[in-house]
């Protein structure tokens, strides 16, 4: 297991941290300062600031990408497929012009949620079928584009508006299904905030081995937790078993980045470099 | 499948569902306005009016049991572990006092959560362990008893503070370890809000069939949910097919009551025989 306590070369911030304090550009900047080496944006932070300006910020500061947030959302009514086609292509395309190792899948829930104006549904094994068939469009651009998609299980407090794939062993069926043979080009991101709790997570994250596990996000869970979305703990101060979960993908052969993605009121609250600054010296001490 | 649009006799209320508007004698006298049958009565709310006064306003209103809420919590500092004995004891004896048909077990999550005061951890492999202990050395008591224990896996959201045993998959290996001959003294209680994103949920409901379906709870799921303890939905009016899951329980040979548990800030601020109404109302309609 890697010794992280020396430096934090193995830091990724995930944008979404530090959203509410500056755009893109401007993390971009406060990444640079602190000399972290790589981030994981999201599209609509690189929208609001433009794909090209993004890329040559990126560049220009000799960052690398963790990974790109991200593709997904499939569950819609049956007329809007192109739509949400056109759309992961799109994503795809964007995550290959910022050099992204991966395009991060969130697959949506029912499709009143996922695409809204869909019928509303309650049936999660039809969302679920849609998802499946939704990431097996996308491979095919996602290959020519050489672009691994990695499906990110959500917690299952999200089945229903954000992610109907909630487990690790869900998302690797799914995987296996779509590319038994391994070819790299579909895995998992790893987060810790949806996964810790699942009774099967070491047999998972062995499962998953080094070709599907293509992303490692950190956080914490805390408690109480007072918001279901923003309300994540910065590592350290939740219960999750943070070093476990470390040794467990790496033991898988995990040896990438730890991307640290917090949705907080709280952080959103405090001055970027301060929060920034925080995430390193909890990077050094907890993960 | 049972047709239970015409009465409500299979309608149990669990008494949590009401328990700001009034007391527990209140909660079975209108019970007994509403013809409802059967009810599920809290540990504390017996405490607060006596077990002689409770099991008395039972029997005289020829009320059934569903069920008894809850023993467990197991998780704790190594020397407290009588302290957890004696307390599920009398849990179980109380709800032999009472005739109800099992004893629900919320198993509780880390030691420090669950008995407060517990040295923090985050081990929850650990607290695991101390679950399927305790569960173990209750099986003696309440055998002598005749008193079913039945284990709730709770959402996952809970791992931490509730309930570490979070998937019907798991509750049911802890039975087929401690039970493996199937005796009838061990089983789940499922509840739709815990379960019903379960990829699994079909083929553990399966699995369990009917000598370890010892309960079943019925709520929904709302989006947005706003509150990760107290803001359950009124059946209807949320998003789990409740249909579709009464199916797999009674398929896999359930054929006892649905009770209502609906931890709602909400419906605790409306008077009780208009939640009562309402709860049978959905009974008919929705589950």
């Amino acid at each position: 297991m890697r010794d992280l306590s020396g430096d934090h070369r193995w830091l990724s911030l995930n944008t979404a941290t530090v959203r509410q304090q500056g755009d893109l550009l401007a993390i971009i900047d406060a990444c640079a300062r602190a000399e972290v080496r790589a981030i994981s944006p999201w599209r609509d932070q690189v929208a609001k600031v433009g794909l090209e300006p993004t890329a040559r910020a990126v560049r220009t500061n000799g960052l690398d990408l963790s990974g790109y947030c991200r593709g997904g959302m499939f569950a819609a009514d049956p007329e809007r497929q192109d739509e949400v086609d056109d759309d992961n292509r799109r994503a795809i395309d964007e995550a290959a012009e910022l050099g992204a190792p991966c395009l991060v899948l969130v697959v949506g829930g029912l499709p009143q949620f996922s695409r809204p104006g869909s019928a509303p549904s309650r049936d999660l094994d039809a969302a679920r079928a849609m998802v499946e068939d939704g990431i097996g469009r996308m491979l095919d651009h996602a290959g020519k584009a050489g672009m691994p998609l990695a499906i990110e299980p959500l917690h299952p407090m999200y089945a229903a508006d954000r992610a109907c794939v909630n487990t690790l062993g869900q998302a690797l069926d799914i995987c296996d299904r779509l590319d038994p043979d391994r070819t790299g080009r579909l895995g998992v991101a790893c987060d810790v905030y949806h996964v810790w709790w699942d009774p099967e997570l070491e047999a998972s994250i062995a499962r998953a081995g080094t070709d599907r596990l293509l992303a490692y996000h950190v956080c914490d869970w805390l408690v109480p937790t007072t918001d279901l979305l923003n309300d994540r703990g910065m590592m350290g101060d939740g219960v999750i078993d943070l070093r476990r979960i470390r040794g467990l993908v790496e033991a898988a052969g995990f040896a990438g980045y730890c991307e640290v993605e917090i949705f907080s009121q709280s952080w959103w609250s405090r001055p970027m470099d301060e929060v920034v600054a925080t995430c390193i010296d909890r990077h050094k001490s907890c993960v």
